[in-house]
C-alpha cells in the first residue's frame, strides 16, 4: 500500500442490446459472473441486453461494474452497474468503452457492437468474439463457450501489461 | 440572403489510408471530383489514403474540403483540406466525420473504416460502399462504379433532409 | 493548385447564448463581418445570440461558416451556418469549437463561454476578449471595440502558424 | 441483491496539477480520505497533483478511485488509481470527469480545472471550492477546510439524485 494500490485486470464486454436472445443472454451472464469470479473487473456500456446480463453476472460474483453510458443521466445505467459514468457522448462513448479495457469479448452484436470490435482492433486492444453477429468473418478470434471467451480474454489481457 | 445562407450537401469518404492501392485512390479522386461538380461539401478525417485522394479531386473541382483530424495539429491535414478540424480525440473522432455528412461513402476499408460505416449505421447516416473491405457481406449498398456511387449517395443523402 | 489548397484563417466566436443583449449581438456581428471581410473562416458552436450574430455577419459579408453543433441534428443550427456539424458530444463539443480555431474571440460569456475559454487557454490557443462575462479578471487580453477584437485574433492567430 | 447492486456516491476532486502546493496537496489528501471514509468513489483526472494527492488519500482509506485519462495508456495513471480510464480524448476527456461525478470538488486549479468547473456548472453538476485559484470570483460556494468541502459535496451530490 506504501507504493499505490492493486489495479485489477479490465475486460471489456460489448454485445447485442434490446434484441439478444436468451442463449445469449445466458452467456453473457456467465462470462460476467467468471470475470469476477477472476477478480477482473466488468466494463460495459452500461445499458440492456448483454450489457446488463453481464453486469448481472459479474455482480452477482462480487464484482466491480463499470458502465459508460451514452447519455447524461447515471440513472439510466442497468441495476447491475456499480460505478455508473455518464458521458453524453452518444455513441462516441463507444471509443472509451474499448479503451478503458485491457481486452474486449464481443457477444453477439449488431452496428453498435461491431463499431467497437472496430475501433478496438484499430487501436489495438485485443478482441475475442463469442456467437459473433455483425463481426462475424472478420478473422477474428473466437471462443465457443463462455468459459473459453474469459479464458482467453484474460489471456491477452496480460499479454497487454 | 435576408433568411440565411444555402447549405450545401455534405458527404463524407472514408476509406483506406496509407495502404490504398493506385485503383482505391483513383476511385476517391474521381468520387471528390464528382461530388464537387455536384456542389456537394467533402467531409472526410483529413488524411492520407483514401481521405487525401477524395479532397484532391474535390479541391481540383473547386469544392470545399473538410478534414475532422484525429490529432491536435491542423497543419497534420492533407494539402487538399481547405477547413481542417483538429479535434485531439484521436479515433474518437471517426465519429464525428459520420455524424458531420448527410451520406457516406466508403471506399475500400480497414478497421478504422469498419467503425465509421457501423456508427453511421447505428446512428442512420445512409452508407454506401465502394470496392468493400472489411465492410464486404455486412448488406450495405454498394456501388459499382466511382460515378454511381457518387449518385447514390446524393440521392440517399436528399432522403435524409 | 497542383501543391494544394490555400487554408484561410480560422477564428472561433463563442460567446453568450439566449439571454445576449442587443449591445453583445451587434458587436458579434461585426466581429463576424469583419472576419469575413479579412478572408477568414467563422467557427462557432451553431447555436443561438452570439453564435447566431457572429455567423449572420459573416454570412452576410460572404465568409465561410462552421458550426460544431452539440446536438445530432444539423437542422439545429441557426440559419447562418453554413457548414453545420452535429457532433452528438453535448457540452463535450466545446474542446472542439476551440481546437478548431487558430483564435478565439470571446464576446461576453456564460459558463459555457468560460470552459471555452479556459480549454482554450489551457490548450494554447490564443484568445481576446470583448465585453467580458464570466470571463474577466482572468488576465486575458481584452479589446475594447470589435474591430480591435478582429485585429488582434488575426494577429495572434498569424503568431499560430 | 437480487434487484441490483447499491451504487455509491461519485464525487470528482480536480485541481491544480505538477505545480501544487504543498498545502493544496495536503488538503486533497484529506479529502480522497474523507471521501473514501464516507463511502464514496472518487473521480478524478488520473494524473499528478491535486489528482494524485486526493487518490492517494481516499486509497489508504480502502476507498476506490476512478481516473479518467487524456491519454491513451491506462499506465499514465497515479499509483492509487484503481481504475484507470483511458480515454485518448486529450482535454475533451475534461467534461467526462465532471459527468461522471454527483458532485465536484475542485482544490486550487489553473486553467484546466477552470474549464471543468464552468463544464460542471453549465451541465448542473454542483461545485464546491477549497482555495479556489482561477475559479475564484464566479460566485461558487467555497468551503474553508477539507472536511467542510466533503461534508457540502456530500450533501449536495445528495441532492442530486
Amino acid at each position: 500500500m506504501a507504493d499505490g494500490v492493486e489495479r485489477p485486470v479490465r475486460v471489456a464486454v460489448c454485445g447485442t442490446g434490446h434484441d439478444a436472445d436468451a442463449g445469449l443472454l445466458e452467456a453473457a451472464e456467465e462470462i460476467g459472473r467468471r470475470l469476477a469470479e477472476a477478480g477482473a473487473v466488468l466494463v460495459c456500456g452500461g445499458l440492456g441486453g448483454v450489457m446488463e446480463a453481464s453486469a448481472r453476472g459479474a455482480a452477482g460474483a462480487g464484482g466491480l461494474t463499470v458502465g459508460i453510458l451514452p447519455g447524461r443521466d447515471a440513472d439510466a445505467a442497468n441495476a447491475w452497474i456499480r460505478i455508473p459514468l455518464a458521458t453524453g457522448l452518444g455513441e462516441g462513448r463507444n471509443v472509451l468503452v474499448v479503451r478503458g479495457a485491457d481486452a474486449v469479448i464481443a457477444v453477439g452484436g449488431e452496428w453498435g457492437t461491431l463499431s467497437e470490435v472496430a475501433l478496438a482492433r484499430k487501436i489495438g486492444i485485443p478482441v475475442i468474439l463469442f456467437r459473433p453477429g455483425l463481426t462475424a468473418g472478420l478473422g477474428i478470434p473466437e471462443a465457443h463457450t463462455a468459459e473459453e471467451a474469459v479464458t482467453e480474454a484474460l489471456a491477452v489481457a496480460a499479454g497487454q501489461t
